[in-house]
């Protein structure tokens, strides 16, 4: 187990100020309610800098607050930005799944037409089809398929069983999680009498560089041409991606949200989990999709959309906010119905009397 | 790369008029957005045939129209069933992701008590177990699991990394996609004093001929008796089906549908993406599930449901438009009370004045 | 095939009471509606308790009824808990996954830096890494991998394609079904002028004792410090759980439910299909969430919520009642305002009258 000073990390860093002891070590990381000894944490949240005193941890990486009392137990790290400062640091202590020496295993399936780059490593019981192409220091972990004439890219890493269909594109620096499919049939069928033909699903999968994909989602190949995913994107776990569609670059996608076919979508869009997009829906730059939203028509760009169908969200939250009380409403309605009953056989006698 | 003139095609088909030059080549297929020289394309919506001149293709496929200009720089193949024609000619195009020629492979693990039809495929690093029967010309791509007594009908394809439990009986000219996972226990248990004791699932799994199930979908065995999937029907990725569920023929369900235990789903049903049914729930033939609908109750034949809980489709869409208008009518209301209050002020001076 | 007598059943009970043939034969179970000759039913469901008659079943569990006649064709076997004789009775009938004849296969890849515990079964294709502890009697089935350094209890089963990230940690007598993936990096970032910079996931995932996680479910490792799940809870398949997610004794999650990062789940608490939790929000004890209800903010125990987002289960059902009266109700306030205009108009002509 390795282990940092204090001064070690404020170093690794290039910069920052330390209250307290220099020299206190770190061997672990944990997040502040947990965090004991020789351990290190990360103060952002207000919630926890007003609370410093409750946490036990060795070093803490805070911002430098306009007040602040030099700490006793432990020894503070004060940075500009707390993020950036904790994922440099996180990387000390990050072991990946994965280990370079393995090379190319000889208990691999390599076709000897697929091109290997140099410094890819293909693990045991990783399936490699002919003519495809494995970039430089591109990792392939086991019970991974890549199918013909498939493509990854420099230093990507394809997690254990996943399975890239034929042709499929993956560029640089992408990371595919466990039990991904990429580039599997379109759900394509032409109806003849009460019965499906199968479309045979001719087009491709593209997906750029620095894209990550989560563990267990499904992106369909397109019925032809190609479905697309751009640069930056992050997909969340058990999303799916149908056939055709388009997505921008930088957007993230929480887990389960589901696109369906020829769907379009900008840059930097967000969806919450359980999002659902109906077919050949486009959805404007700087979108955002909250959780559980059912879109039914184009999003414009930078609009927020909640519910399902799903409204603007501020229309969303007053119908929302009236919805419950509509018994309230309800009762209402029909106190009003008696008195105006009321009102009205008064009037009806008045006019009599008259 | 092969290539094929729009007579070839036409031939091909059996039929069709070319309108320009029937030497006119194409290598490839793209939608009419994309498609550009050498390429085929295909239009069957109305928007594309008001706007041929935009189509960049070297042919296209179309159905004739009443007035038609002869084509200037592509080349027309028009056909009487444009959804048909491009079925046929797409499969010109497609490439499976699978090589017969790879027959049983070595590195492929098959029980000695297996049976193997002739011309089947086995991949490397797939698993047959024991008393499987692999039907002629079924392929079992790489890492597959096929456990012990399943039996995969004629022509089957089990894509990489599915997996076939034991004793799950699929049909003829069935597709499996990548990861899905076929007869995996039923979530059954008993409660005794606050924990679960597991119900030993002890039944199995049918899917009959033609059916084709998506990447990572999960169809459970019965407690029971059988889970079955009738003939012909066609299931999207990511999709669940608890035990003991019976669906039937021809039916269509979109991604992440849900479909809890002892469902009985009748045939040529439809069912869009998220929808979920709720255990024990009976759906009749023709009946029409909208995307992230949430079934509570049975659904009678050729009911057209929405929304969660589902409603009839007309039912639904009027109570929903009221919805947005829910702020509007709480406004109204206010008005009314208050103007009613004002009459009743002015009635009681009336009758305080009388 | 093995066949019973009524008579060996109950004995193997040790307990409960035969009307009719007590040497009447048994080779297979079924449910009461399929049941036929040499079947064996169990009836629960009041139901089928007034429809005895319409079982065909060799021999019918059930309890002892107030009057009951003698069966006529088939044999009772009386008892007092029918639930608990039927787990007993069909784990007679069940045939496990796995052989644990297999031993350790020399077709997987063993780390000889694995510990492995006496009676371990490792399956072909099964990738095992370095410091992996495998406990005794555990089955590694086909395709599964385990990372470097994590740990699967005494008899614990990992189902084929199952994949175990480094560092996991699997409690004793837990099955993990086909697919799962265990401890992939949670979906962390920190937004950097409009892209998304990866936080190293640099936490665990401890998965308790007795716990079941159906097929290609996702359980995300921590960022910092531990993902758990603790003893009892059962979970079933496509499920999405995030990162640093805490979730209690002997709940149990029905299919396709969706909880974000950092959610508290406490014991016993219950969720329907599709549901959906936001991000860290607690859940007390006993709670219950219905299918498809989304979570956005805490729980109290033992609450019920139901909806999206959710309302305790009275409030929501009050709510939809009126949802689908709201054209009603807007008629009704339609007829209300034009009264009290001509009301209004009435006394406007008695005041100018006057």
């Amino acid at each position: 187990m390795m282990s940092f000073t204090a001064a070690q990390l404020r170093d690794f860093l290039g910069g920052g100020e330390i209250l307290g002891d220099p020299k206190r070590k770190v061997a672990r990381v944990a997040p502040p309610q947990n965090a004991g000894d020789e351990e290190l944490t990360f103060i952002f949240a207000k919630k926890w800098l007003n609370r410093l005193h409750e946490v036990n941890a060795s070093v803490v990486v805070l911002p430098r607050l306009k007040s602040m009392e030099p700490p006793k137990s432990h020894t503070y790290l004060l940075v500009h930005n707390v993020g950036e400062a904790m994922i440099r640091l996180l990387s000390l202590f990050f072991h990946p799944p994965f280990s370079r020496e393995m090379g190319i295993s000889p208990l691999a399936y390599v076709s000897n037409k697929a091109i290997l780059g140099e410094g890819a490593t293909i693990y045991p019981f990783a399936f490699v089809d002919d003519e495809v192409a494995v970039g430089e220091k591109a990792i392939i972990m086991p019970h991974v398929f890549v199918g013909r004439g498939a493509q990854i890219g420099y230093g990507s890493v394809i997690m254990p069983s996943a399975v890239i269909y034929p042709g499929t594109e993956i560029g640089d620096n992408v990371v595919i999680h466990a039990g991904a499919v990429l580039g599997a049939d379109g759900f394509g069928y032409v109806e003849n009498e009460g019965r499906r033909i199968k479309i045979p699903q001719v087009g491709g999968l593209k997906i750029a560089r620095d894209v990550e994909i989560g563990a267990n989602t499904c992106i369909d190949r397109a019925t032809m041409g190609c479905t697309s995913i751009d640069e930056g994107t992050k997909v969340d776990n058990l999303v799916q991606i149908g056939h055709n569609v388009k997505i921008g670059k930088h957007c993230a996608f929480a887990g389960q949200v589901g696109i369906s076919g020829s769907v379009e979508v900008g840059d930097r869009v967000l969806m919450g989990g359980q999002a659902g997009i109906a077919d050949h829906i486009r959805i404007g730059n700087d979108a955002i999709v909250t959780a559980k939203a059912g879109i039914m028509s184009d999003v414009e760009k930078a609009k927020v959309m909640t519910g399902a169908p799903a409204l603007p969200h501020g229309t969303w939250r007053r119908a929302q906010a009236l919805l419950i009380k509509l018994p309230n409403l309800a009762r209402k309605l029909a106190r009003l119905e008696k008195q105006l009953e009321e009102l009205k056989g008064g009037e009806d006698r008045d006019q009599k009397d008259s």
